[in-house]
């Protein structure tokens, strides 16, 4: 692991690191912010970004270092896709390839060889943030945006003994029937099959996956809401499973940082309270 | 003026504006975040960002809106410089033109034609936003960044009637003096003159301008602390001139908007208590 930067905020260190990862068969960059030292190592609460982020865009408008470093959460910012020359691609498709992973695994040739970003979160990044940073690993939550927010659902949905906590702004509720991400569905994992509903949260409810309880914002004004978001989707399969689940909705509001930086001390209060 | 973009955020407005201005010769962009509304119009905060910055800069990075939408204070973030295919510019100089107006009303052809930021700032944008905006123009603070800092001081100083408060994040104390900054004053202004003087916070000091009362951040990693900043000089000319100033001295902190952020709050409350 190469440190690209590390500054001084709020009395943590807010990092930017590189490291050449398996899963992805490419260099990836993430962004780590870490509290001031305490007695105890910090939780750790990961953040997925939305489509055409990397790790920078929450780093540098979501306004997370205030709180966290009061609070003493550790908070990691991975990327959203494999990226370089190597990585196949679609250059002017802002859905698809670079910035657009969707946080699975793809099974088709030849976006399998580098767009692991499932494993790659939840394995690969796991192991190396648990070996160089002072972080707490029996004390994880996640959280995300728009495609990270569909992120942070799947993988807690999946993972509900190593998440305690799991909340979203503006996150894709079901993903395999929008019309803006059906397309990178099917070139990542083929026809739409049963391997669709693993990175879909609605279905992932619906076969059965729990978590105890989710918190969600959402921008009334938010362009994406009607076709691509429909967090009513999401409300309605929880409350068939008995997941409890707030949704605030929020007039006025887009799906922008602007949006998420208003409500991110809401949801890193929420997670403390969970970690 | 027309509206570039307005997004709602801590309950407030954060727009982007541009105009045409007379004193720059160019089209403007700039930022104004309006808090919720009150009974009364909001005091104004002057914010002026540093070299190679634009409006947005802290905009996204300054972490403004949390306290400023509670407190209650509107916070306009100009640019830097004019900008635009007819005005003159060194594209490869990060300290000489677009992104380096420092603030100054230009008196050398070519650049005397469109770098008139002092007036623009202090005559046209003011009554820009004394027209279009809900704002309590008897109560006028002023802050900034590096070139940005030695903006709202010189701009303090030579308006103390206006202006109830200033501040600086690791200001240019003595522009006239710094290596960094003297080529660009000789290409603006001439060869050193006394129009020098008038746009360098430690010359006007010792030319008797009188502002009661500074607020100073500085980081001790800072690298651009010996050779361009020099606050201590600013410290001295206060000493001999019995202005009150509080410089602060903050470890391991260095030139970028992740120390700003950390101390903006510290300024947003300082300005409130003058305003």
């Amino acid at each position: 692991m190469d440190i690209i930067s590390e500054n001084m905020s709020h009395g943590g260190v807010q990092g930017v690191y590189k490291h050449v990862a398996k899963t992805t068969q490419c260099e990836m960059t993430f962004a780590v912010f870490m509290p001031p030292s305490k007695k105890t190592p910090a939780p750790l609460l990961w953040y997925l970004s939305g489509l055409t982020c990397n790790h920078s865009n929450v780093m540098e408008k979501g306004g997370y270092r205030r709180l966290a470093a009061e609070l003493g959460i550790a908070i990691v910012c991975p990327d959203t896709s494999p990226r370089g020359e190597s990585v196949p691609d679609e250059k002017d498709n802002w859905q698809f390839g670079s910035g657009a992973g969707f946080y699975l695994d793809a099974t088709e040739l030849p976006f399998s060889v580098n767009y692991n970003m499932s494993s790659y979160i939840l394995d690969e990044l796991t192991e190396l943030i648990d070996d160089k940073f002072d972080v707490d690993m029996n004390r994880q939550g996640i959280f995300g945006h728009s495609m990270g927010g569909h992120g942070a659902l799947t993988m807690a949905l999946k993972n509900p003994k190593r998440f305690r906590s799991c909340s979203a702004f503006a996150p894709i509720s079901q993903p395999t029937t929008a019309d803006w991400s059906m397309p990178a569905f099917q070139k990542y994992l083929g026809q739409k099959s049963d391997e669709w509903r693993k990175y879909d949260a609605v279905s992932l409810i619906e076969d059965g996956n729990f978590f105890p309880k989710l918190f969600v914002d959402q921008g009334e004004a938010d362009s994406f809401l009607e076709e691509g978001l429909r967090p009513w989707l999401l409300v309605e399969a929880c409350e068939k499973a008995g997941i409890e689940i707030e949704l605030r909705m929020h007039k006025n509001y887009d799906h922008s940082y602007f949006f998420i930086s208003t409500f991110m001390e809401d949801h890193l209060r929420w997670h403390f309270s969970h970690l």
